[in-house]
């Protein structure tokens, strides 16, 4: 791959951020990567471990030269964070950012992106339950989605060059209208995020299981749950109380489909049941043909690897 | 490691069993593995790939000289074959079975065990979304736990030999009661089935958001939820109900506490949400310590390999 951004500025050194920079320097696709983060510790930790070329101590000297500015920081700091570097950003640079939900986030940052500024929100549909800079890694974004949500009358080259460098991370590209993507994003993330962190809080507040047992004992299922339900607490804060309306929806959809199985159960209604679960399996099917997971019987455990992700 | 039964046989050659004899073949554990299934498809596939010792088309043929019968079916048939296979079962046979709930099993299989039977139930706590006798593998119970639930008075040699087979199968071992066992599996394992089919479901159901979007974009949570609900539709209806009353309580549990985020989501109530998330980290974090997941950054994903396993 060829070099797509001269200078690129990474504000906030999370998992996502280390992460691109690591996906970057696989392909050398950025000239100069400069890193910011709000916390001086996050700075030093970056500093130590080489995540970005160079970690700036302040703000604006990390975007002031950049071709690419990407806001790799909760929804919920991404407005003052813009307001704040609006006066530095070069003519002809473009700002995106990684935020999970895109209507909030526009409707906070497009107010400050200057004139001759190409605002291109994204979002790489890539996690792990893991944050900070030592959680990256270059293969994050390999066969997974990125969302480009182009704003109006966006310069094409701006968004097409966006497109290269996520697509040299290793993503599959999209493009999406904002509210439509945080619909879609109620029902795949949001939701069920909610629902892990009931879940998992549940079992954490039954005195009657000791948490010795729960946490032996946990099966895949609730295991997976946990691992939901790690994820960065002040992230999910904001993409909750930033996407408020989709979410509640859904959840109110799934609070419903909830009480008609506990009621089949509570009935002892075993075809109700049965035709359910057998409805569900389908939709994974989907998941696995759309190559989004993998089907290795033992999910690349032993001595297998996962050959999909090579 | 040695052998601990001559002879084995295996009812029902699903994922549990099928994976049970790729164990007992790996450290030579059992002399003989004979295996039944009623489908006749399900025979020939196993023989076709070498599930068993021998493959027997009559349920008494594979039971009648057997150490050790362990019943790898469906909890809501395991009554109506313990009837059957009870004129045929060998005098200081061990019976067992390795259902996901054990209060029912007890209450349904007790009854028809012969004097002289050792009935010792178990739950091996391992799985995964595939069904079949193509979808086991030897390491699938490698440091997962397998729970005994010893019924009154049972044989300490015959409970202590199981415990050896477990063992020399990869699993750790442990001792509980039936009806806490019920209860420990309805938070760490049916609830959160009974919930990632609900959410699956919900999302199948959403006309507005076309099937190709929730398949593409479906980020990690979403994507972990559609893998546990791709499990057994017949396993996990006789499991939710055989164990209705304590899965009942813990969704009613789940329920009240999903109503409480919700409001906080309405209200924008951030410092809720914030405190909530960081403590459901904290029992993730017990997990991992417990050996009971990996920690890798990237899951195993890419070119690693999770070491914990091998």
């Amino acid at each position: 791959m060829s070099l797509v951004y001269d200078r690129v500025a990474l504000i906030g050194l999370g998992l996502i951020a280390s992460s691109m920079f690591w996906a970057m320097k696989r392909r050398s696709l950025a000239g100069e990567v400069r890193g910011y983060a709000r916390s001086s510790q996050t700075r030093d930790t970056a500093r130590r471990i080489g995540v970005c070329d160079q970690v700036c101590d302040n703000l604006q000297d990390a975007v002031k030269d950049a071709d690419l500015i990407v806001l790799c920081i909760p929804v919920g700091a991404m407005g003052n964070v813009a307001k704040e570097i609006a006066p530095v950003m070069k003519r002809g640079a473009t700002l995106s950012d990684v935020g999970s939900v895109k209507r909030a986030v526009i409707d906070e940052v497009a107010p400050h992106v200057p004139d001759g500024v190409h605002f291109v929100p994204a979002h790489p549909l890539a996690g792990t339950e893991h944050s900070g800079p030592e959680s990256g890694f270059e293969s994050l974004y390999d066969n997974r989605w990125c969302l480009l949500i182009p704003q109006d009358g966006p310069d094409p080259d701006a968004v097409a060059r966006l497109r290269a460098l996520w697509e040299g991370m290793g993503a599959n590209v999209d493009l999406m209208d904002a509210d439509h993507h945080d619909l879609v994003l109620a029902v795949t993330s949001h939701a069920p995020h909610l629902i892990a962190y009931t879940m998992v809080g549940v079992a954490d507040d039954l005195r009657r299981v000791t948490d010795t047992e729960v946490i032996n004992y946990s099966a895949a299922g609730f295991r997976d749950f946990t691992r939901i339900a790690a994820s960065n607490p002040t992230m999910w804060r904001d993409v909750f109380l930033s996407n408020k309306e989709a979410t509640l929806e859904i959840l109110g959809r799934f609070t419903e489909e909830l009480f008609a199985l506990q009621r089949a159960i509570r009935l002892g209604d075993g075809d109700h049941l049965h035709d359910y679960f057998t409805r569900t399996r389908a939709i994974r099917r989907g998941i696995i043909d759309a190559g989004q997971d993998t089907n290795l019987p033992n999910f690349g455990r032993g001595n297998e690897i996962d050959k999909k992700d090579q």
